[in-house]
Formats: C-alpha cells, structure tokens, sequence
C-alpha cells in the first residue's frame, strides 16, 4: 500500500465518528452547565471551563474525554480545593447520571463514564504564569495556546500522531507508560506542520533532541544546560522552565525513532491498528519453554492512586533486580503488570534459575598482612586455599542455590530496596520460577495473559509479525 | 615443637644415611672411570667431571645423583656431540651395570639407574663464559663457584631448604613445576648464610625481588630493567646475563613465601615430610561431589622428552581455558597430569558444565543505521529484538549448551590453541564431565588418583590439614 493510501485510512481510524462528536459535544454542554449551576454559591469557586482533547478537537476515536475544570481562588487552601473539588465533582457527576469515582494524581479529582464518555472533574487555581500552585493550573493556558496556535487541518495529523503513537505503545506519559503527553503530540504538529512531516524528522532524531517552539532559550546548548537529564527536551509555550517531554523515557523515545524509521520505509495501516487480543494458555505454554523466568505474584490491601502504584512498582522491580545480580544471576529483562486494583506481578528473565553450587572467592595477595586473615577465615572453604599467580583463592560452596529461595529470604530479612508501600505485600507475595503456576494465575485474566504474552516475545508491538 | 627441634628433626630427614653416602661414593667412583676409560681414543671428548648435588654435597636423603660430564671440543658439531654422547653414556651405564635410557633436554643424555642411585651422562662444551656453546656448559662452572664458597656446615642448610621446598611442591626448576633448582637453593644459602635465616627472608618477600651475589648490576633497578618480567631474579654469578630463577613461576613464588610465613608462625616437621599417600576412590567421591569439572584424557602415540611434553601440555591447556572462557565458561582452576609416557590428561573446574539455553545479544542505538540491519538479522530471534535504553537487544538461544560437547565440536573444527604435538591426540580424546567416567579412568593408576586429590582439595602441600 503506498504512503498516501496508509494515511488515508489511518484517518479513518483516529477520526471520530459523526456520532461520537455529537455525543461527547452533548456530555460536555451538559457537564458545563451542571458545573456552571454547582459552584454558584462555592465561595473561592470562579469559573468552569473545557479543558484537554474535547476543548482542542484532537481526540481519537473511542477515547472521548471531557475535562471539566474548576478555577479556584488562589485563596483558597489546598486543602479545602480538595475537600471541595471531590464534593463539587461527585455532585456533577451524578447530575448527568454517572457513579463518581475519586481519582488521585497530583490531587484528587472525580471521574465518571457518561455514554461512554469518561467525563473528569478536575481543580486548578486561578494564577498568572509562572506562579503555578498545582500541577494542573498551566492546563487552562496549554489549551489556550494550542487553541491559538493549531490550524482546524491539523487537528487530525495530531489524531494521526496519537494513533500511530498508542499502536507503537508510546502514548501516555503516566508512569506505566513514560511515553507522549496528548499536549505533547500537539506541540510536535505544531512544530513540524503535519503527521508526515513529524515522522520523518523523528526518524531521523539522535537524542537528545531540543524543540524550543518560542525560542526561549538563545541554543540548544543553554536549553540542554537547563535539563540535563532529558533525552528529549520540549520546552513548554506556557512556562520556559518545564519540560513537556519530561515524562518520556529513553526507552519509549527510542521505540519511537525506531518505529518512525519502520513505518516509513514500509508503511502499514498496522501501525495504526490497536494490540492484539489476549492470547490464549497454549501459545503462553510454547513461549515460556525453556526460559527462565521468576515471578513475584502479590495483592494488595489498600487501592492507591493509579501512578503512585504504578512508581512503586517501577521502583521495587529495579531494586529486586538489582538484588537478583548481586545474588550473581544476570537479569536481561524485567517488567511489572497490575490490574490497577489489588493484582500485582513482577516478572523477571534470568540466564538460569539456579546458581553454580560453588564461587570463586579472590583473596589478596599472599605477602600483604591480609592473606594470614584470609587462609584463617578460609581454613574450612569446601574447595581451597590455593594460590594463583601473588593471590589466594577459595571456592565457596552455596547451600542454597535457587533464585526464588534465595530472594525470599532476602526480601524476608529486608534486604531487598522495596517502596515502603509494597514491602507488606512483597514479603506476603509469592515468589516463584514454576511456569505452572505462572500460566495458572493468567488462566484467570485476559490482561494478565495479554502482558505476559507481550513480556515473553518481548517485541514492540510495531515489531510483531 | 620448638623451632630449634623442628629443624634438627629436619635435618634428620634431609641428610643422606652414611649407607647411603658410600653408595653413590662408590659409583661416583666407578662411573667416572669408566668415562675416564670410554672416552680415551674418542675424538674431541676432553675430559670428564662429576657435578651437581654428588659433586656439591648437597644431596637430599633418597635423591642420590651423580652426574658424569663429558667436556667436549667446541670444534666438534652439535650433531656429532649428540651421536658421540648417547653411544659414550649408554656404553658408561652398561659397564656399571644400568640399562641406558637415552633422555632429551636441550640435547639427549643417558641415564641409568645402578644400586638405586641415578647416573646421568650429559655432554658440555668446554668453552671460557660468556662464550656458551650449549646449555649444560654452564654446569661446571656452577659446581666449582658453589664449591669455591659453601662451607661445610652450610651443605645441611642447602639440604634443609631442599627439603622443605619439595614438601612445599616447589621444588624442581623442570617445566611441570616451574619452581626452584637445586643450584638456585645454594645460592639463596650462599646469599642469606642458613636455612632458617634464608625462610625469615623469604617470608617478607613481596615480588619482584632481586639477588646479584656478584654485584654485577650497579643498582636493583637495573636488575629488574635487564629481567624486566621476572617475579624472582637471582644474577647467576657465572653468567651476568641470565637469570638463574628464570624458570621460577609467580605462583611457585608465592607459595615459597607463604610456606615460609606459615612455617615461622607454627613450625612443624610437616613441611618437611613428603606429600601424602595415593587417595582411595572413595575418598575423591566425596571430593568429586557437587562440582562441575569437565576433562580431556588421551594417549600419546609418540613419546617425547618430559619437559617437551609438559610444556605441550600447559599450552593446550591454557588454550582448551581460553576457549571455555570465550563459550562462556568460567573457569575456576585447571590442571595437568601425565605419567610421562603416553597417559594425559586435563581438568577443568567451572562454574558449571551446562550455558545457559539463552544468552543476551546487545545491538546498536536504534539512530544507527546499523539499527536495521540487526533488526534484519535478528528478525527471528527466540526472544526479541527489544529496545531499552536507545539500545536494541535479543535473546540468542543456543542449541547446545553441554559444556563437553561445545568443547569437542570446537577442537574438530580447529579452533582451540593447542601445542602442535596435541592437536590429533586431542582429537582423538575423550572429552567429557562425567565424574563416573574419571572415578574410573583413576581406579587403575595410583598417581592419577594423587593429581585428582591435589587438584580436587586445591590446597597446596603446606595447607593441608
């Protein structure tokens, strides 16, 4: 198929449907005036408006969303925001019919599914730039400059970014993902004028990449100076000191480029498609054989907010393989699923399952005061002292040589580096590397067999067949 | 036991019984005579003389040697030196009674063994220093400077440094050990005046050291600038050029200087007494138990000189270590044995005889355009290509992983480094990690299951219990 005829029906599948718009543009008439209606009265209230996709026209299909924003007083303590965000949004939401759900980000908010429209109710204060006091005042002053800035033929080449982004598993900058904010596909239309365009500049992108839209900083050099850290820097319209790209991982960025360069050397109305379904135990079975793979399998107690969750997960699977290769295993990949609810899964590929029943241990060199301690200390290694070139050996014998053994006494006796949220649940959890009962637990859940499906082929998925 | 009555036990042990003393007196006696006899009427053959330990008196209990020179005309070819030495030598033995046996060392020589005493006829050159012809030509001149400066008490020390130097297994300058010779302990006795002083001294040794008796090297530094690899270099006061402790190995060093340290700190008659009797099967069993050693065992079809041989042999076996090592292996130790006629054998102790089924292959940054061609040539990975970092990655997985067999196809293919004189005995070898088979392979030979209990318990003499 050639480049024109992938694009052409690429625009088909992002672009929403007649009814869809109509239906979200009633949802969001309707949530406006409840919100108009609810806060008069709510003193430090000052205004609603229509924030994110729905207000900038860049949705893609099936992902309707209306952000309801309130505008709060500076005044007004964070405290009571929040008190009053969580009654305010729980009213409007049920005013249009839906259960009220309390989300937690930065600070709370309230969702509910109207129609099929996910409708969120979120606070931010009234402020100037650059006096931001919450992490979701600039999204007023982001809607606003894409408004200003995005002509009405662009709004699908964003929808087209998103698409292609979301089936090359790069979109979404919450924590689970580390990949494109929505804001920020639209700022990279913005710059590079279309789709097309933007892809072809990606695939050519050797991080780190600097895209100054307002010029704020006189060089790239001075733009990389102020965000060391950032393989990709997208300094942000509304507030020169902020990273739009902030939350994109090396990783994530990287599948990006590779995709781009794919897509356009090839292109395929699949890098538009959505992930396959979940797969079924038998494949699972035929990929897992011969691996070695441990799993740590948990529940929690308590429910957190989706991207705290998702942090300590993150964080407790790099310390737990950073505790398997001090244990002497060589992790090559890792990964975490949850159902966002109490069901956890770390998931870790070893070189083995098993350590060798002995190690060498290296002493120092026989005319320094130190090897006397050593041949004293060593007296009784299973294999040794000897000697090699100027130093001492020993081989020491492991008792115990099982990697899900070994780690759950390290995780027992608090070795391990764990969030603090997780620690309970992980020393409760099961550790294990028996293929069994791993395809036993997926048995149950879709999703669970579609991540280990994805884990275990460990292909993007603009790399699958 | 006090120091004082350790050494006196000691000097018991290394002092030749005065049977013993008259009996290699008295084949001195006739060997030389019968030489004197021999070579009268042979062309170019100049005289004949008595060295090493016989001629020195510095013999150890049970080693009686007497070695018979020929001094030869340096006008007479090397080619016609070898033919006259092996008919002059075989004809000096018969007439003692011995049965020749023709030895090769830089050039062959005859030996015999008459009334439990060895008798050794080498040829030399007789040429003024530093014009040597050959390497034995050295030797006289070794005798008459050791003779010129040991006095008489000082004949026990060199033979109590002897001894504790074989019960250290460092003695014997001869490629299998790579330790000390007997002209190396005398002028170590020479340099530090007895025994006991000689091990204080030994014992704060850190290398590189350097001895020149003769003052021929107007500093240390220059020393070690003329041996510049030498851990040990001891100036041959007849030759400022060599090093008479050039055959000493760093790690024959180290144990020297440990064995001395461990002495001082608790002496005992130990290190002293010869090493310990052939182990029984059942006892390297229980040493053989948990460990992961793979061997190469084959016949020889030609024999060859020792030192030949067992240079061959650490060769390949350094060349079989590599190979493991870059398979994947860890190679903990390994080791050599041989009976010195056609049985050979090598061990290797690894972390374990089996790789893992996968193993992690690191590509390029996705922005290289060598990118592509790995995802090209990786397309069908078992597991992969995935991206972390900006880096792509699959995992290789290996159809074979028995640690003997990837050892076997590599040495049919040729590309192991091995001695020449190896490669079709190799090929023909039994290569495998079965400790059943080996238990076997020891059962029939005494010395075999000696070398396997060395090597299993990896102590040196001196660490054992």
């Amino acid at each position: 198929m050639s480049m024109e005829d992938v694009v052409e029906r690429a625009r088909r599948i992002v672009r929403p449907t007649r009814l869809e718009e109509r239906a979200l543009r009633r949802i969001v008439e309707k949530a406006l005036s409840a919100a108009r209606r609810e806060i008069s009265g709510v003193a430090g209230a000052l205004d609603v408006s229509l924030e994110g996709s729905a207000a900038k026209n860049t949705w893609i299909r099936g992902r309707a969303e209306a952000d309801i924003f309130i505008h709060f007083d500076p005044g007004i303590s964070r405290e009571e925001l929040e008190k009053i965000i969580v009654d305010l949004g729980s009213r409007i939401v049920e005013s249009l019919g839906g259960e009220p759900m309390i989300m937690y980000a930065d600070h709370p908010y309230v969702e509910g599914i109207v129609n099929g429209v996910t409708v969120d109710v979120v606070a931010c204060y009234r402020v100037e730039p650059p006096n931001w006091m919450s992490a979701t005042d600039r999204t007023p002053y982001h809607t606003r400059y894409v408004l200003s800035k995005l002509k009405p033929d662009q709004e699908d080449e964003v929808r087209l970014l998103k698409g292609f982004m979301k089936a090359c598993g790069v979109y979404g900058a919450e924590i689970k993902i580390e990949g494109f904010s929505g804001y920020l596909t639209e700022l990279l239309i913005l710059y590079y004028g279309d789709f097309l365009s933007a892809v072809r500049e990606i695939s050519c992108w050797k991080p780190p990449i600097v895209i100054d839209l307002e010029r704020y900083y006189e060089s790239e050099e001075r733009a990389l100076e102020a965000f060391p850290d950032s393989p990709l820097i997208v300094v942000d319209p509304v507030d020169r000191s902020r990273n739009a790209a902030a939350a994109v991982s090396l990783t994530r960025l990287s599948e990006l480029i590779l995709a781009s360069r794919i897509f356009l050397k090839k292109p395929s109305i699949r890098f538009f498609k959505p992930i396959d379904p979940a797969p079924r135990i038998k494949e699972l079975k035929g990929l897992i054989r011969d691996r070695s793979i441990l799993y740590v399998s948990f529940k929690l107690d308590s429910p957190r907010p989706r991207d705290v969750l998702w942090g300590e997960l993150k964080r407790s699977e790099q310390g737990i393989r950073r505790s398997l290769e001090s244990l002497g295993f060589t992790v090559y990949r890792s990964g975490s699923w949850t159902d966002e609810r109490r069901e956890c899964l770390m998931i870790f590929e070893l070189d083995g399952v098993e350590l060798p029943r002995h190690h060498l241990h290296k002493g120092p060199p026989v005319y320094l005061r130190s090897a006397d301690e050593f041949l004293e200390k060593w007296s009784r290694a299973a294999v040794g002292p000897w000697i090699e070139g100027d130093r001492l050996y020993v081989l020491r014998r492991r008792e115990e040589t099982a990697a899900h053994r070994l780690l759950r006494e390290r995780v027992r006796s608090g070795q391990v580096s764990i969030s603090k949220g997780l620690v309970e649940p992980i020393k409760r959890s099961r550790i294990s590397a028996d293929a069994r009962s791993l395809l036993k637990l997926a048995s149950r859940n879709d999703d669970l067999r579609r991540f280990l499906a994805e884990f275990l082929a460990a292909r993007p998925p603009f790399l699958r067949k």
